[in-house]
């Protein structure tokens, strides 16, 4: 269960909470621009645009939960158990396995206007990577600048949705959340108004009672109404520091704290991770469950014209 | 667990829902000016003002739920579990028991006003009215067209709140429920305006979203929030008919439906009966659970000069 | 704005609340089995079921809001503004205008499984009942003892759901109430255990407390969960005073009180009617906004072979 | 506006976010057991318990938001507005300024239980620390690893509860949050039963749906609930890292996010500092709002036998 989120302060801002009962291993990693990319039934792409992003440790592919490419293109595949439905692979037409998406379309497109052009004839395929990891059920935001959108692999189908709110969590569906969205419309920042009745002398107690209504637990439908709460009322100075600070107080919000997320084995959901990348720049920043601090890595730092992973 | 409110609409009407797991035997009683009220520690009224109102059957003293009187003075008991108090009769001073409290005022104060000259030396008692009825929990509302009080015998003694909301229920005590309202005070009744977020397009998808946030369920907390919203945005068109119609929405919003109160014995609590009197004229209107016709009893087609309960 | 539910105690009955703002000149209106349904595009049923329920006053077509006929099969429209997606009628397959599919429906089938077979071929068209009548952006619950459906034309065509709930009110699309359900299973009707800390004592200070959460409101999305959670822990004798009585209660709590809900246009909707059909014996309750008596109409009382509309 | 918590986790912590719209020039200050601690109206402590906190920058007086000793007492003023009433200095019994009686009790008692001796004949004055400083309406936790109490000046005098909970904010008195902690007994932190109906099947569609109805928003009842859901759920290994790491984690979850909350002066409550203090090693760990690293200010690393304040 994870939080993705955009925040345009300036710069225009990728990032998200990765929530899990345990580590898959990743690691931040640079695939450079000639990192030869194959792909099951998609071909292979030996010259592509770099990206920075956490991934499984694999040195043969890039295994992203998340990743931004040079050109600022960005994309995160979040949990969909029991909605992401894959198809079989019948070697027609572009089909890419669930863990190849997010390398694919950011080694080839700049721009989420240039992906669209790919996802009418794309399919997703249900082939494992290894034995050992079988796919992981997925849905994905792929952000830009300029557009957003949630990319679903559903019964019917792949669906593009555009997110207006440049927020996603888990299930249900994305329509569920737009749909959701509008509930919480009356909700506000602003000291509130009595407007319950001018006959009744009703005040504020307290500072922020006119978001009283806003969901506070971790489910992924809470998580969605108060991630865009938060952004879509978020201030911040226009500067890299207080922007990145800003994003990762807002993640904060909607992080897991362990033991208040036990999951059906009796396991503790955690955020292990909250990343945010400057899709400008190329920095990406994260921090862990048990490190609080900010780290940076910045993909110019490294030679881009490489041809191997490289963890940092 | 009860839902008792006013209802100012040209005339003031005050009733109630009262919810058990059964009957208590209630019948409409008049009680007539000459009927001698006869206390426990306080006396003897012969004389007094009349009231209607619901009553346990008993020909000695008219054991009201709630009642109004001829000058417009109206008055309920509703049950206060773990937090009503009631003291030993010592002998001194005025000890009403809790039994008496609505036939001793109304009996004897024409108004709100007049009534609240005796409560700062008034004592609840937990004086059993006989073996078989100990002593019920209560805090009371007193109500006449001009003000409204709750009465509550607690630990430290009895206490009287000016009550804006005219609406009681049970538990937490009445301060309670007055900071609770606050919580509440940006839900409205109209169509909501998008206050999220000016660069989202959010809006209603259906009517009645401006309140969204309005509790639901049964517990006392709810139902006092729900009864004064729909109490304060009530419209309906000043004359007896579409007043009294209008009362029985509102406390029908608020009434308990049998299976969904669960109580820790296993029973159910419904709504076994709910009436509104108007105050001005003495009309007593109630159904109960199995009968949604309202029924009417005047008052003044009574004899109000007898001096034997009138059963009706 | 609506609800429509389903009740099985012993008997199966089906009814509804209509809100809106306005009456729509409704009568209690019996379609006896050879009065000529004449259709737009499917041509005419000159002896069919008969049917009863509210309808418009029209002389030559029950233009109902809810209907069931004398196999118990029932079928209400609700009001689906936004997301109602017709089409224009051109002469091919089953075109039903909106305001025939519930004549052609009750006309002919005899339960949800029949009306099936022809779900697939069907085809809502725009046509309009008169220049005066544009079509009603509807979706509809289609009910009888073994089975209760949802069917909704929406911009893909015509989708068919099984409810489960036996529910329905308004927007949005019921996919989305179904989701949104399981929001809403940890609610109880029976006393709350202490589930948040064992090492906290938290204890209810009131009845009802396991349902705290339980939206309030009188939007469709809480109306719906409040229906459906009210109706799944009802409890009532198995007769049908009790049922239909337990009936109204439940319909009473999703109730739209006068002010409460005002509209962009500045009405107020209200609870103009709600209603009960014993599915199996054709009686028709109902009652109006004021007036809370519960009147009954038993459809066997006419003479079913008739050929003319009947209004009661 | 700010939460305050304590965590038990085999050592005893104490923290709190300081949610302001501007910083106070607040600075970790230790004040050595040699520091003349001068008060109005009650004396001077010459010698007394050292003691850690964040302050204000003031040479004269220790005017800390919150502080522990060096015997692990704990102590955090919280904002009160509205709520706390300081009576006038008339010179009889124990009178201590609101800034001064953090410093009085941390610097005289070795626990809540010494402390409670005093609280009976104490009584807090509205005394200014300056004309530049008018007292800030406050409440207070206090906390040892035995016994957490809230201390509340109001209208009726001063007033100490027991706090269950170890949890604190702000409005409404710490009554009321005890009573509306019992509305969220049945949010659970496991996966969620369906309770609702067996008769339905419903099912969580993602992790941590039990615990739906927690409220999300920046109000002080909100952030209580949710501040004490998380401790008490809380699970982490019993070690310093892991314990301190936790403790931050549950209050990002409370802390206030720039924008999100706006004043009724249009300014931004923002959660300026989190910090953290292990009551047995006195090591006071914080953060601010701009710089998520955790520093550590050990007060055993100062020499505690000096006569000046010391600022970190």
């Amino acid at each position: 269960m994870c939080t993705c989120i955009t925040y345009l302060n300036n710069d225009f801002y990728f990032g998200r909470n990765l929530d899990l009962d345990c580590s898959f291993g990743e690691t931040v990693t640079i695939t450079p621009r000639n990192f030869p990319l194959v792909f099951r039934q998609a071909g292979q792409q030996d010259h592509h645009y770099a990206m920075i992003g956490m991934a499984s440790a694999c040195d043969s592919f890039p295994l992203y939960a998340e990743a931004v490419n040079e050109k600022g293109l960005a994309m995160a595949g979040l949990n969909f158990p029991g909605s992401a439905s894959y198809k079989k692979a019948v070697g027609e037409g572009l089909e890419l396995a669930s863990f190849e998406i997010i390398a694919w379309i950011l080694g080839k497109c700049a721009s989420v206007a240039e992906a669209e052009e790919y996802l009418g004839e794309m399919k997703i395929t249900d082939t494992a990577f290894s034995d050992r990891m079988p796919p992981a059920p997925l849905h994905w935001m792929l952000a830009d600048r300029e557009k957003c959108l949630v990319i679903e692999a559903v019964e019917e189908g792949l669906k593009a949705y555009e997110n207006p709110f440049g927020v996603l969590t888990n299930n249900p569906p994305f329509e569920y959340h737009r749909m959701n969205m509008n509930n919480y419309m009356n909700l506000t920042a602003e000291n509130p108004q009595n407007r319950l009745s001018d006959k009744l002398d009703l005040k504020p107690y307290a500072q922020g009672m006119g978001a009283i209504g806003l969901p506070g637990d971790a489910s992924s439908t809470s998580r969605f109404v108060r991630a865009a709460f938060l952004k879509w009322n978020s201030v911040a100075p226009e500067e890299e520091k207080a922007s990145v600070s800003q994003f990762f107080h807002i993640l904060d919000s909607v992080a897991m704290v362990r033991g208040a997320v036990v999951t059906e084995q009796g396991t503790y959901d955690i955020t292990t991770y909250s990343c945010c990348v400057n899709t400008r720049t190329g920095v990406y920043y994260y921090k862990t469950y048990d490190d609080s601090r900010v780290r940076a890595v910045d993909m110019h730092e490294t030679d881009l014209e490489g041809s191997a992973l490289i963890k940092k």
